[in-house]
């Protein structure tokens, strides 16, 4: 029988030499695939009270909003700056080469709520730190961070050592 | 009992002074405004042969993941140029200023392949009919285009009137 991992592309050298790209588009592009993927994160979910699923675009909202449309709860995109109408609190975090910034509406989380972050994949983790300040700024639990992928050679889950972390797929020495 | 339209907040003069904004960022962060957008969505594709929905950065795939996993099909990401890991085919477009790029994996499509194209708000409608042009381009069938809200002041139907378009709230006189 087929795994998840069957249906990851590994592409060498891209985006530059010496990386190897997991990429989850040939996860989600094949029906099985896609299926397999999102039945195994919604078992790590089994028993997990919460109120929201939170995704960070672009690739988090693939994986998040089926699992929100799922189970009965609310979708809460984690945009770039200057994507969403209302209003937001953002947070700037520091990448490879310079920063980025990301917003949550305002009124997305009301405190107490309980949280779920859903990503395709965890590398430095940079992002998702950044959406757990956010959502705790709101008042917001962060109850379970949950990957598709991981890369523990770039040891993403320091940065979340607060957190429940879980991935379905693990490609270690990287 | 409350509909879609309960859900999506107007935002007026935003992005700019004269036009209101259809927030559909409101109807996904309440878990009961999601799951009637998206049964109401699904509900249009009874009786609708497909094999893959396909859904344009970023929106559309807050929109038509979940449909793909409820029912059980793959789902194409539709990028912005650079995104995509592998080789694309790519459709640049007209904005209100300038131009915009877009791209799909190429043997994310087969030849004969039916595509559902979803998403979130047509308003133009410039990003789905060159959607509509890469897919063909491959040699798959649009079968039918579905928004959640229709902006049919802005005359999208227009472009796409070859296909079967379908949208479950409009907005009149914009």
């Amino acid at each position: 029988m087929k795994t998840v991992a069957d249906y990851i592309k590994s592409i060498p050298d891209f985006p530059k030499p010496g990386i190897v790209f997991r990429d989850v588009t040939s996860v989600l592009e094949s029906p099985e695939g896609f299926k397999l993927a999102m039945d195994e994160m919604i078992k790590r979910l089994d028993g997990v009270e919460f109120d929201l699923i939170a995704g960070a675009e672009a690739r988090g909202f693939i994986f998040g909003a089926p699992i929100a449309y799922a189970l009965g709860k609310g979708f809460v995109p984690v945009r770039k700056k200057g994507k969403l109408p209302r209003e937001t609190v953002s947070m700037a975090y520091e990448l490879e080469y310079g920063t980025a910034e990301i917003e949550i509406h305002k009124d997305a989380i009301k405190p107490g709520q309980k949280i779920v972050i859903v990503d395709d994949l965890i590398a430095t983790g940079g992002t998702i730190e950044a959406s757990t300040r956010l959502i705790e700024e709101l008042g917001g639990e962060v109850v379970k961070v949950l990957f598709l992928i991981e890369l523990p050679g770039l040891n993403g889950r320091a940065r979340l050592e607060k957190y429940d972390v879980e991935s379905i797929v693990s490609f270690d020495g990287e």
